[in-house]
């Protein structure tokens, strides 16, 4: 895997779709991918790590980062500021990493434009109604803030057609299974395995 | 799945990589995938049931229907002629099942020729030392036999560039893990989900 750049997975969803618990998990199951981990300008929640769940930055620090183009791609999220920083991710991937970018539509359209070939896969929840039981049930959130939320889910889910794949989350298992066989299959691509596969018909000869 | 034509997966080993029991498992874990039972003009042998591993028919019949053109493909294999029924084959893909032909490397090209759209998987044993190895441990053929098989695998495993996808058989769990993720991997692409993903975007609206 060494002299292999790894590839790149951007993993997009609605709010409340459940992408980060199935992206930690996919990441546990699955030896040689990684979160690219993301820079944001928020406070720390309770129980967050800096350098573990976010790198935790001042938005100052934030914005002159952005001003830099140093993010391969960034956005305000209900007035959070997140960002993937394009050094990191291309570090991982020098390293023969396959690295996974958890970001929204906006944030996958920016990758594209930056022409960074991309494994694009859109996490759909069952339903609208599926969605609004989900964020409820979490109940952190203010009437006003689920309201917003579903109404960014709207946005984002017509732009399903934009990706490569689409996995509906309705139980966690079979999800878990669908994102890890896009990735296993990805990884199985003649364009991937062309230098082992070589070094196989080298043996017939 | 009813409106929807299912996909059709050509899988290629050299003989002796162990396809049939691979593919047998595989059809056995996931539902909505069956092989395409291919003809042929060799008796059955003990234990092989008509219908079931194979549809035995006579040389005359089999050549017959090669001419009438109704083999996707065919070939002859050792002296025994096999084919894949055009007509079967689409009825499967018609009743919205996903098929998998097990044929070798010069069926494929000739189910490639007639246009059929195709995902199409290589499965390489890891070396020609482990596939003669193989090839001798199932001992039921003579020393002739064994070493035509290995100049025909020879042949074949030169061709791996002309499929999709590579999977190397070196243990039986991972390997059936590889094929099973491009199948499934193949059914959440954009162009198969979108009547589904169609559908819950429209409950967003």
């Amino acid at each position: 895997m060494s002299n292999r750049r790894g590839l790149l997975f951007v993993v997009s969803a609605p709010s409340g779709a459940g992408k980060t618990t199935l992206v930690e998990r996919l990441v546990g199951q699955l030896t040689g991918l990684t979160i690219s981990r993301s820079y944001t300008s928020r406070a720390a929640r309770e129980g967050e790590i800096d350098g573990v769940d976010y790198n935790f930055v001042t938005r100052e620090r934030f914005e002159a980062m952005a001003a830099d183009g140093e993010f391969l791609e960034w956005a305000d999220v209900f007035g959070n500021l997140y960002g993937t920083s394009a050094l990191d991710t291309d570090r991982l991937l020098e390293s023969g990493l396959d690295a996974v970018l958890v970001i929204d539509v906006q944030g996958a359209r920016a990758v594209r434009r930056r022409g960074m070939e991309t494994t694009a896969i859109f996490v759909m929840p069952p339903s609208m109604e599926v969605l609004e039981r989900r964020l409820r049930g979490r109940s952190k959130d203010s009437e006003a803030a689920i309201k917003e939320r579903l109404r960014v889910a709207r946005q984002e889910v017509a732009s399903y057609a934009e990706y490569d794949f689409v996995v509906v989350n309705d139980e966690l298992t079979p999800t878990l299974d669908g994102l890890r066989s896009i990735i296993l299959a990805e990884r199985a691509r003649l364009v991937r395995m062309r230098g082992e596969a070589e070094k196989i018909a080298r043996t017939f000869v």
